[in-house]
């Protein structure tokens, strides 16, 4: 079965879209029908499927995010113990916790079935630069 | 591989249960053993699986979401910047985020092993009436 | 295809990792490439792939959740209607629907794709003793 690691650079907290990629990915192996796994190899990044056309909602979301758990500096999170690596670290594994690691989309006639304003998105939690590597997995 | 679309009407946000509709397809399958993969093609409902048994527990699950994420309208979500298809739309969104896009459900003697209480519901978190698809996967 | 079911005991709220069982049953089935679903047969505790490394983070975490979703006794949780299975049991179904009922990971060389510091967890959200079955099941 065909099996994929895809690098993606982030540059601070937000949505990040790597549709292309997974599309160019199914293309190349010809597959007709089967199931795209996606699995994301971290801890304070996450998988996220949401709506492609207003950039807004990307940016709304991330913004929930950030008031829902804000950095562990912030009075409302003086409870945070694991505070070594930076007021963003602990947030970043909360946020992950509550979104996606993998995603199964099925293929249809060498397709993604992604409905029409789907697009697929690592949501990153950290601040900092970083590389995240994304599994891509074809099976039937 | 088996897969097949399946086209539910909401009324409204909350719970829609759809195990009768994948149990009866992985039946007609004939399938044995496999994984059902269940995506759903939109960004403002998502997938849940939930306690099948006492209704107020989805009464109870729609509350907690809406509290969490009330409309935009509301005075607490005054930073919401997409707000132009209607009060609900960008915090059906985030509770899509906050929830599932996929679910994969191994097969085991042809039928679903989902544990005794659990049940397979669409979670619409619109006000209007939708039409939904929701792609069901049969797997090795 | 290889499938089981493991059986963990849990004695209150918070994580039990079980990666070493799931790379053991990859491990015996010989399988070289492939994809791993887990799948937890219950609606009161959930899965979660965290940091394996400082222990604060599983704390902060089961904190983090307690924080949001508080026991029905709590007065801001005075609007749940399903408390008859004890204080602790809507905010489980919730924290459940926060987090992943199924997750899937790629298999690369007869190993689990996990990432260097992801451990394969058990969330549970009840505090009384409970003995949770996880379906293990490996496809192509």
């Amino acid at each position: 079965m065909p099996q994929t690691i895809i690098s993606l650079s982030t540059r601070g907290a937000g949505l990040y879209e790597f549709t292309h990629e997974a599309e160019a990915f199914v293309h190349k192996s010809g597959l007709e029908e089967g199931l795209l796994t996606v699995f994301v190899r971290h801890t304070s990044c996450s998988l996220l499927i949401q709506e492609n056309a207003d950039p807004d909602v990307r940016r709304d979301l991330d913004q929930f995010f950030k008031r829902l758990v804000p950095p562990s500096t912030d009075p409302s999170m003086r409870w945070i113990i694991h505070t070594a690596e930076g007021p963003d670290d602990m947030p970043a594994h909360i946020k992950a916790a509550l979104t996606q690691v993998s995603i199964g989309i099925p293929l249809s006639g060498g397709r993604l079935m992604l409905g029409t304003w789907q697009g697929l998105y690592l949501f990153e939690h950290r601040d900092r630069q970083h590389r995240r590597e994304i599994v891509l997995h074809l099976g039937r």
